[in-house]
């Protein structure tokens, strides 16, 4: 579990620690349990780069369509591992191809928050 | 057009092209923007390796689960283009945790089929 | 419900009576919900010609994905009430924009499958 | 490419180009593929009528329910090229049929919305 | 129908009145299908207990995560018919488990929003 | 882990073995995450019953449409666990409002071959 943490808060870094914060009060179990598999189990694994791991989970909920929330998550998570803005973006745009335009038109104007997000930040921590 | 016939060619194999030939009478040009929009102008485009578009679209095929017999097509370019064995099973594996464990599960059985295909392939080519 | 059952007749025809058929030793009530609502209530609206419903129908299943049994049904309806084989190709295609190339090809596959078998019925009929 | 334009702004009016305008700073060449595939290669085509587009489109979007905004631009695209706003609630009501209940009223309530925001402009207008 | 009148009334209470309501002025006749099928014809057969019913469109929703609005009105209908809110967080939590852990993160979100309606309703009633 | 394989013993039975069996040489440590997360983590949880959470699986799986596997693994499970047939078959029915007809169609199918294959057992086993 603390392997789990640590991994968290490589990849996610404050994202990831606001889902674990809302979970207290109604599901503190399931935090540990996302401490656990995904990141303490999966993401650990050393059989597969961290920057790969984030190519499939951006790819993965874009396509899905489902989880805007997590998708965002994960394409901050992506930066964090080294995957720059335009490959993100080469992803989102070959996704039209297998799960539809819409598909990768959500996941586009989401990066787009996101990367703006992440300026404005940059910006105010330069001041 | 031309641009994306290389590209199939390179990342499917003979799996794309029984898909085109497969599509020849029914939807013919069906086939052509096959090759123009996808391999012509996605998977051609610089920003992003065919490795890291292999892994994103093999993520993104297994979490739909709606598209085993395309899976199959992409676990087969994913190691055309590099993608280890053993990458491709983590990349499955990870799965589990954004899209379920039954789409982990149908993903890993489908890479179980193409494996031992190239494998007994293989195997009647040395002989 | 006996608005429903020739509605189902004129639309589905033997393909649904399959599907009734199907149901009766394990849910023979909701044979009855399939002619009460679907056919009974939805198909027999006057406010949508049966070619629109038919159109709406097999763009639904293809784009889902989830359905491969019912789409061959609507592609057959489809028929029957008068959309051409060359416009069903048309919709099938125009679902790689919205769901993807994927969904796209397993519904045009479907209709492959569809127009031979029609075809064949045809020319047994004539001999 | 400028067919597709044509097309775009005949069948989306002003939706379609906000789409295309949001697009300018993460993906304008995403801008370029929109209207180079969707609207220069499929809707071009003379083998299906816009009219039965449209309905493809808007029954495809509801049955996936993953693409609320690209849906209600499709409301409007349908109420352009001439299904009456009694028809559209006629194909959402079917989608329940086929993808579940939410599905529909998902629908239906972004038709209430583009239905209402459509009077009001011509409300403006009259006055 | 009036069955199916009584049977939303105890179920969903409010919240399906209020879908209701909304339905009136774009597609009434919706209303009466909601009346009619589901709850006139399933939810009154005598074969399955309404909590076991709850429970089943709960998960069902959950997993399938294009329908937020309609699982928070069986999150408040599950607890109308006597799950508790523990039973509810566990219902969700194993949603990872068959459709990952954004549908269960999502839905563990919805409950929180639900039952902290319910909190605040019935301090209100107490003063 | 112990526990984990102890609870697919008593619910899944032989279905569940053949899984792990089949992930052996190609993912061994997915069959070691399936026995400790959903296994031994959520299942063996004390907040809700073995009955309820395979209420709320079957309808998860038939609802997604993408698990037909899985699906019959856990129906056959329901039956472990003390779910009649008949209230398997209501379960089934009732996704129809929620995820569609052919979500509904589906699983029912699936339910007649898994009933099928339990009484031929049982038939043997008394000879």
């Amino acid at each position: 579990m603390e392997r789990g943490q640590r991994a968290l808060e490589t990849i996610d870094g404050q994202a990831g620690q606001n889902v674990i914060d809302a979970l207290a009060d109604i599901a503190p179990d399931f935090a540990t349990y996302l401490f656990e598999f995904p990141f303490g189990d999966i993401y650990s694994r050393p059989g597969l780069s961290l920057r790969d791991r984030e190519v499939a989970t951006i790819s993965a909920l874009a396509a899905m369509g489902t989880a805007q929330p997590q998708l965002k998550v994960h394409l901050e998570a992506g930066l964090n591992v080294g995957i720059s803005q335009e490959e993100i973006t080469e992803i989102l745009m070959q996704m039209a191809v297998y799960a539809g335009f819409p598909a990768a038109l959500n996941g586009l104007f989401a990066a787009k928050e996101v990367f703006a997000a992440r300026a404005s930040e940059q910006a105010e921590e330069r001041t």
